[in-house]
């Protein structure tokens, strides 16, 4: 039976700064339905020797290997031969896969190439996957009770055959566990509070006939608790991870505020529109993002009335209807002038939501007083005002990003403490 | 000498179907910048058993390993006592590590929670490297003649600590090869018209006795093309670049926006600063996405005035001086409206440079006429006026992107007609 699997992804480009490796999510993807883990998985280059001990390394500590790329008709593409040599298989041409793949050029009026007959070479034992968007077949091999799966590297290719092969080949082999995900996501409050939150809730999950797995992840304006569990039917796992969900929500109260993979822009439109609110936004440090994320909800055009973004103080004054004496009085990164902007903005377009966002960015800007990475944010609606001033740590783009959560957050908590109609 | 090396990444987080692993990617390009090359990588979870197996694996392999993530003080960050166990080393309470986490917690007004005392631990012999953005040291081992780096995982974090690391513990260790990187951003041409302008130019570079290598990346608006070099030193591997790269300009011409690593909103703030123009932006599809990448740049502050955001049609007559009329006879989403738009913003404004961006990001409100993905651009400065119609293929966010992307080349180039002054 196949509980763990390794992922080896062949290729010398994906060991470059400008690549990432993304075959490997979908795999995993596809495993994990079946109750497979993923224990780790690899990148290696082109290159027989590496590849001989990656698979050797994956054969002694897992049940399903799985390799992507290095199928194709090149020098270069060296998978096909290097496991064949290493499960000890021999290379004997397959007519019926010459055949098809000689079909295959044949129907775009082209010869094939000489160098294409090396992917007709089938390894002694091998189970042959077809491959309908290309020339290189999948491979399908057991060995003393462990599996390895061999597809090629391009996602077109890989993906029909993949899931193919996990229905086909794997479904059989695979314990009968189901694994289930659940992110939840957490603004307010830092990572160490998190944790310490979630201690009790810990104990008592590991205890549990259906144990849940938790990992906090972290970064600026942002933390992430991840939940997992496997059961034997995935009723049992989604129940499972669906309790401690709600858990967590309770002992998080308002902090989490999403348990079903909704981002912030999204909960806060969904707030929106539950409502039948819209809203109205003025930035000015944040420079269009705060907008930027809310329009990027399919909808958002229901509730998204205008935005504007003004650097300048006169765009202040002449957009955001922001006093030239307010700016002169306390400087433009101040909660009174968020406010004006707020309100300004709101009475202007005619709705019931406003907000201001005001701060310095960075990197230039900053003083001693009102440092880089400060940021004042006022929300107003229903007659209520909220401000409150932040200061952010990080890069320009950081100070950014934080400003917009820290703003949904504001404009969240506030709707959320409206009962709705 | 550190010739070989491997990275491994630790969180079970990254073996997730959503998530990518990028710090490998810095990682790499810092080693590449001293002739290290990265034999492989790996990701494993936060797993004792198989960070082991890991490291034990790679300390077979390779000179250098260097290790992102699991230092963090929770039960599951487990690289610390992992690699000290593996490398037989003590851990020892470091009292000036200690005093820094809590110096790091007392200047934000908090106490040091207890379980970040686990940070403070030093494996015997390991140098500590400090950490400004966390509370996570890295540690740099030396084992018989390998090298073990160890980094937090979070990129703001291990971004500092891996340059200093590189310039102050590697580079002496390193050998003299070198290779070096250029980047060509590429626009308004799609990647199989790269690849034949540039067909000729490669068999020139395979010839050379500093040969070049050549990559094209393509993803949605965007084409990158990478190319790189070793030789026995930096200078005449960076020369043999440098050459390459003013080749490619030449053959691509306009098209080659950036060879220096600049991005587009950067090249096109450059432009305006040296031209001493202004710039105001009227969005309708990319609701903000627009104003978000041009004030991305340090410094923006200096040349975009506003931003409006219009999504409601009011929003557009009453913001951006654009008439109902206009509207009711074209509809909101035609090159008249994106005129009006651009000039209704530049003269409110009272600036140079006027941009307009009026269209359908989707997933609904496309009709047969006007698809999803259809956008109108118009730009205004000079006196002078260019329109263009777009239909842009992918989901609601890539369509957003490209939107701004070929309005961002739109300004360029009519921006670079115009000779500076």
């Amino acid at each position: 039976m196949i509980g763990r699997a390794a992922i080896v992804a062949v290729g010398s480009e994906l060991l470059t700064p400008s690549r990432t490796e993304t075959n490997s999510l979908l795999i995993t993807e596809q495993l994990e339905r079946f109750g497979i883990e993923v224990l780790y998985k690899s990148v290696v280059g082109d290159d027989r020797l590496e590849l001989a001990a990656a698979v050797r390394a994956a054969l002694s500590r897992v049940d399903l290997l799985v390799c992507c790329g290095g199928l194709g008709p090149t020098d270069d593409d060296v998978t096909r031969e290097t496991v064949s040599e290493v499960l000890g298989r021999v290379l004997v041409e397959d007519e019926r896969v010459a055949a098809k793949i000689e079909a295959r050029f044949s129907s775009s009026g082209m010869q094939m190439p000489s160098i294409n007959r090396r992917q007709a070479m089938v390894p002694s034992g091998a189970r042959v996957i077809d491959n309908a968007h290309g020339t290189a077949p999948g491979l399908w091999f057991e060995d003393a009770g462990r599996f390895v799966l061999l597809l090629p590297g391009p996602p077109r290719e890989m993906r029909a055959m993949l899931a193919w092969s996990v229905e086909q080949l794997l479904a059989p082999e695979a314990p009968r566990l189901s694994l289930i995900r659940c992110v939840i996501r957490i603004t307010g409050r830092t990572e160490s509070r998190t944790e310490e939150t979630m201690q009790p809730l810990y104990a008592g999950w590991a205890q549990q006939t259906t144990p849940i797995s938790a990992t906090i992840l972290a970064s600026l304006g942002h933390i992430e608790l991840h939940l997992s569990a496997r059961a034997a039917s995935r009723v049992q796992a989604q129940a499972a991870v669906d309790t401690a969900a709600h858990e967590v929500a309770e002992v998080l109260g308002l902090d989490a505020y999403s348990i079903d993979g909704r981002s912030l822009e999204q909960v806060v439109g969904d707030l929106l529109l539950e409502r039948g609110l819209r809203i109205a936004v003025a930035e000015s440090c944040t420079g269009g993002l705060l907008a930027s994320r809310l329009t990027d909800v399919s909808g958002s055009s229901r509730y998204v009335e205008r935005a504007v973004v003004a650097y300048a103080n006169e765009a202040k004054v002449s957009l955001m209807g922001v006093s030239e004496r307010l700016i002169a009085a306390h400087g433009a990164v101040c909660e009174p002038v968020a406010l004006a902007m707020a309100e300004g903005i709101r009475a202007g377009a005619g709705v019931e939501v406003g907000v201001g966002v005001t701060g310095i960015a960075g990197p230039g800007g900053g003083s001693e007083e009102k440092p880089v990475g400060t940021v004042v944010v006022a929300v107003v609606a229903f007659g209520e005002a909220r401000t409150k001033t932040f200061r952010f740590a990080g890069e320009r783009d950081q100070v950014k990003f934080q400003a917009t959560q820290a703003t949904l957050d504001m404009v969240r908590r506030m709707l959320v403490s409206q009962p709705s109609e």
